[in-house]
């Protein structure tokens, strides 16, 4: 906050909120961390008997009216003096009404939080490994139900409550269950389309475990591969163990995806690889450091991220496998286990 | 947009691209719609597959590079000669860049697009049917689980298991099993605690198809229920019941708030009542109207509302029972039908 010259921050996103405090709140809850003063957490009457029961460090206070709260924040950013504030997530009818009624200097400074967030510390890495563990077993068991004339939502249905019942807190994401020529598509949602022999079949699913993430992809065929479908599973993994190689502290994220672009495209498939190599991931599904070719970001120590090569091809199928990599020191751990292979 | 005086209107939030193309974008589009021109839809290129085969109306673009979209938006805006816009959701950094970039007036007109969201058409009111219908099942698969030593975390799975089997695509939100003194949260995820007898039980769950949502809310108790239990539930049933008469075409949604507020206050539980009484619901789990003393919405015909009264207390427990109501002209239509009673 010193550095980017703020007296003070406004915190609104509630995975920042439990980030800093502790508290998950089920909406609509503030933070306003300042230098000279204890934070104050502002929570719904909904959430304030959990809140007393798990906050410690802020002063607490009820959100009365929903409609007050911009009132309530920018008087209190009067009361202490401060003229420049920092904010994460505010909508831009919140950002003119805050500074209507401040006066102050309102800055987007989401960063500064996501600075902090991006290296994962012990604890974290714990959950985000038990997460992990959490969608091997959700992508084993969707594997395991893979059959011809088996519908793409049956799939989800065994896998999600296979991961339910081992303290997954809910789906970290939509389940995606892609067969067939629905595979081409990256972000394919499970249907009612039954399974067939020689599909593809790509399923990406990840586990939720206090309030951290995990998300894991294999691509499956049912029965015996074409050569196309070897081709393509072929590249795609070497492309993934290549790049993995580069997962290291202050490695640059836009040359690791170089990295497995380039691999892909002289086997080929250059344009078909239709997305990013891999994204941080936490608290959200998607967070910095981002691993595409236009990324500014670099890996360090504490961050987790995906290794996710795909190859799509329009009418076909497609292959995408991901891992989630944990960068320490001069290598990549793989915290996601489950095995990888195109026949089941 | 004629009457708010805007010459065109950019829209990022996915769902409202669902709404007005029928397109459900894996995250990051833009549709820009504008008096004088077809409406163009720019999509991230791991959606243009997909969007190539769904999107029918509009002019379809790719976006090459994440980093440029708000440099190509700004560049259309002013080839097109528009000098206001509207938008709905866009981040108070992108409302700057995209400022600064164009030069033309950029205005949060949200509302305009849930002007027409919250009243549902027939196709819309026919999903959200098949939702309620998914979790009716869930809700009554979550009351047949609930026993003595079993976990919360376990009866949401069975209820989850229940609805993805029947095509729900996943939770419509995350699944509330909240037992014992914990069912005084009004929102408790399932934790690993073991039910035991005596205990009240809140399963707060919802559905979704096609991409609408549901909600429903019932409360049973493990075994014979107290005298406190039995008024408490008492108390919610006929708030609800009550309150559903005033379900209609034109009526104050503060005013069947306060109708159901009253009634809670006079059995004496009045500030155990934290929340509103109810919500929209559609794509959103909670849109406009909202239905509670602060509000300012009405209710017409078309809407899909929730009557949830609920009262907690810390320490004991709580109790919350939940439909969704269709506004039909002067009447209101339960269109969740689990059967309700406090013992199973």
């Amino acid at each position: 906050m010193d550095k980017a010259g703020l007296e003070g921050f406004i915190v609104h996103s509630e995975r920042n909120i439990y980030y800093l405090t502790g508290f998950m709140s089920s909406g609509g809850a503030y933070l306003l961390v300042s230098e000279d003063s204890s934070p104050i957490l502002w929570v719904s009457k909904l959430d304030w008997e959990k809140a007393k029961e798990e906050v410690r460090i802020c002063d607490l206070r009820v959100i009365e009216r929903r409609t007050r709260i911009q009132k309530t924040l920018s008087d209190e950013l009067h009361d202490l003096g401060m003229r420049t504030t920092g904010f994460d997530e505010i909508s831009v009818a919140e950002y003119f009404e805050l500074g209507k009624n401040w006066g102050g200097d309102l800055k987007p400074e989401a960063q500064l939080i996501w600075m902090l967030r991006r290296v994962k510390d012990k604890e974290e890495t714990e959950r985000m490994r038990r997460a992990a563990r959490i969608a091997d077993i959700g992508v084993q068991v969707a594997i395991e139900t893979i059959a011809p004339g088996t519908r793409e939502y049956m799939v989800a249905a065994e896998a999600e409550y296979a991961m339910r019942t081992r303290q997954s807190e809910g789906t970290a994401f939509e389940t995606i269950v892609a067969s067939g020529s629905r595979s081409a598509f990256p972000h394919g949602s499970p249907t009612a389309r039954k399974i067939q022999s020689g599909d593809l079949v790509i399923v990406d699913i990840g586990a939720t475990f206090k309030h951290y993430r995990s998300d894991i992809t294999r691509t499956i065929v049912v029965g015996k591969p074409s050569e196309t479908q070897k081709r393509i599973y072929d590249a795609v993994t070497d492309a993934q163990e290549t790049a993995l190689r580069r997962y290291r502290d202050r490695e640059r994220c836009a040359m690791i995806d170089g990295v497995a672009r380039s691999l892909i495209r002289k086997r080929g498939y250059g344009k078909q690889f239709v997305h990013g190599l891999g994204h941080g991931i936490g608290l959200d599904i998607h967070e910095p450091p981002t691993v595409s070719l236009g990324s500014k970001d670099f890996l360090e120590t504490g961050n987790i991220v995906s290794d996710e090569p795909g190859i799509y091809l329009p009418g076909v199928g497609g292959v995408r496998i991901e891992d989630m990599i944990l960068v320490a020191g001069s290598k990549g751990e793989r915290i996601t286990l489950a095995p990888r292979s195109l026949e089941a």
